[in-house]
């Protein structure tokens, strides 16, 4: 069967139809219709499987003033990485410390972020972003009534870091009359149980604003302001790395997608990498082992390894960020996108070059699947 | 029948059973079912009534670069206002004007915005406010690469503004590689059609970062910052007034409202003044007219008078903004609410207090209907 894209979207368009599916590219070895379908029920799996969280869902826990809500432990996550978002409001925060094993990022998603980071002071705004490696002394201040935090840490060094310095709490949003001391007991409880050394209290400063715009060749702290990074333009997408291979030493990279409302991308899987989906703006939908999923700002999906999915953009604008952990997949985005500079998703969209994705799949930590005609 | 919250709450409900309706507290005249359910299918209507629109949704101009979408044109509003949502990336915007005869007021919903205001410059991030009265001289300048700014003028002396500044456009965004000129001739257009005198190009400046925090008592421009503005507290949700109508003569007033997934309140109409509803966070359910809607981020319903209401938040953390035209509805919120430092709805709510709305009902713009038992 010869693999044209048109060929793609109407298989994709199938959708669900698992049992007829097999693959002229690369047989679908997945286990399918054997993997759990994604949940989208607040709960967190506690074994590594695909699952999915709507927007404030998670676990909460209460600390100094503001909430840390867990949407994925190392236990979910089969050690690849624990993500959370943290919600609160003016002067809430973490004193100086350390994680001297593990590498950690963060996305802004509303407000305005104070963040000392290996001795400089940024003020971050929504969709500025920032990347910690392992061994920086770093910490922040939330410098708005509601400041909100994408935040992830590679690996499990920082396994029960939140739990130890807080307490569970009943929402994803912080208390009226916050308390934004964080006891000295608790901080030692987190050294205890967590890769963190603790390194004194926030300094006074006058951020500054953030407005670089590159992403770095080699693993080094460093800032990004909302819109930049390293562009990508694919057909009617837009990809931004807002993290490289190359600066995480191929730990992890992290990608944002935009463009208008459109048709899915071909259902595939991965075997080396898990992918994890976080809406931003507008409105998506997921398919991950035959189950549709809408996915709207703030809500999550986990897609393991093996997981069989495909997603379409909705709405005239829809955002979206992932994390893929390891940084296997990069290649992909490199052979399917051409270099830009421009910041918007084109209004003539140039060709789409699944060509060079198929002319290096050998190379790729991709599995796609196509229905015979 | 008494009065209670439990037999609102039973009541709204209810929904939809309009036939079924009728009231003890003021009997509904207004004629149900001969009202035109709400459209969302992104069309402006033409005509003042109740109606619709998805994020993204309206009539796009494009103008210097940036996209203005129409969300609601005095043809549309009844001349009650004129609404846009304003979407472009760095360095696009106005030359320095004025309205003599009319006022505005804009939030930015995204990105960073310099606005140049009465001979101040400021810097708005995401969530900040600002009004602009008639005469005002004011301009501005986006400052990131994905900046949105939903603006409103009352009255329709901007009618036609948008038109004449621009061109038709294809998408609520702005092009991949946008022209900022905006020339001569589109400029003599609007002022020749719209109430707007130009007043040079912006000057160079180092804007200033919005940190303002009260309301005015009088009419003057001002900027206001994220989830600052007059704060009352009622039952699980927190108003901010981010103008009240000491601020514009009664013409209009704007209310921020937050809270977690709850109740609806209780079905109601107006006769005298329209509510346009904007999400921002979250999801909600609008009951207009016995139809049910649910907004996401950006979407859109004007609430006319006449039209039968409910809502209700539905996620852990909702928020929708206003603007009430004209302002004679502000005592309602003043009655229901008890003024509050606090910038997040409360942990344990204080008590709903629908008993002072009630011993006040002959002075307000309100009509409850109660379902009998």
């Amino acid at each position: 069967m010869k693999l044209t894209r048109r060929t793609f979207f109407r298989n994709a368009a199938i959708g669900g139809a698992a049992a007829a599916i097999t693959g002229d590219v690369a047989l679908a070895d997945a286990p399918l219709g054997q993997i759990p379908f994604a949940q989208a029920n607040g709960q967190l799996p506690g074994r590594p499987e695909l699952y999915a969280l709507r927007d404030g869902e998670g676990e909460h826990h209460l600390i100094g003033g503001h909430v840390a809500t867990l949407i994925a432990r190392p236990q979910d996550t089969g050690g690849d990485c624990q993500a959370a978002v943290l919600t609160g409001s003016m002067e809430a925060g973490l004193p100086l410390h350390r994680h001297d094993e593990t590498e950690e990022a963060l996305y802004v998603m509303a407000g305005r972020l104070e963040l000392h980071l290996d001795g400089k002071v940024h003020l971050l705004t929504a969709g500025d972003y920032a990347y910690v490696p392992a061994g920086t002394v770093h910490g922040y201040r939330m410098k708005s009534w509601r400041t909100r935090v994408l935040t992830w840490s590679i690996g499990s060094g920082l396994a029960g870091f939140y739990e130890a310095l807080g307490a569970p709490f009943s929402r994803p949003v912080q208390p009226d009359a916050p308390d934004l001391t964080i006891g000295q007991d608790r901080l030692d409880a987190a050294a205890q149980v967590a890769d963190v050394t603790w390194a004194g209290d926030l300094p006074a400063a006058e951020p500054v604003l953030v407005t670089e715009r590159g992403v770095p060749g080699e693993r080094r702290p460093y800032v990004l302001m909302e819109g930049e990074g390293e562009r990508l333009v694919a057909a009617d997408q837009l990809f931004s790395f807002l993290q490289t291979s190359a600066s995480t030493d191929g730990s992890f990279f992290s990608v944002m997608t935009e463009g208008p409302a459109g048709h899915p991308i071909p259902w595939h899987y991965h075997k080396h990498h898990t992918e994890n989906f976080f809406c931003l703006e507008g409105r998506m939908t997921l398919w991950v082992n035959g189950q549709e999923l809408t996915l709207h700002p703030g809500d999550f999906c986990q897609v393991t390894a093996g997981t069989v999915h495909s997603y379409r953009l909705d709405t005239p604008y829809t955002k979206f960020f992932g994390w893929l952990v390891p940084a296997v997949f990069e290649p992909f985005f490199r052979y399917i996108g051409d270099p830009t500079d421009i910041h918007v998703f084109p209004v003539e969209p140039p060709a789409f070059r699944f060509d060079r994705v198929m002319a290096h799949m050998d190379e790729l930590d991709l599995n796609v699947l196509v229905v015979h005609d």
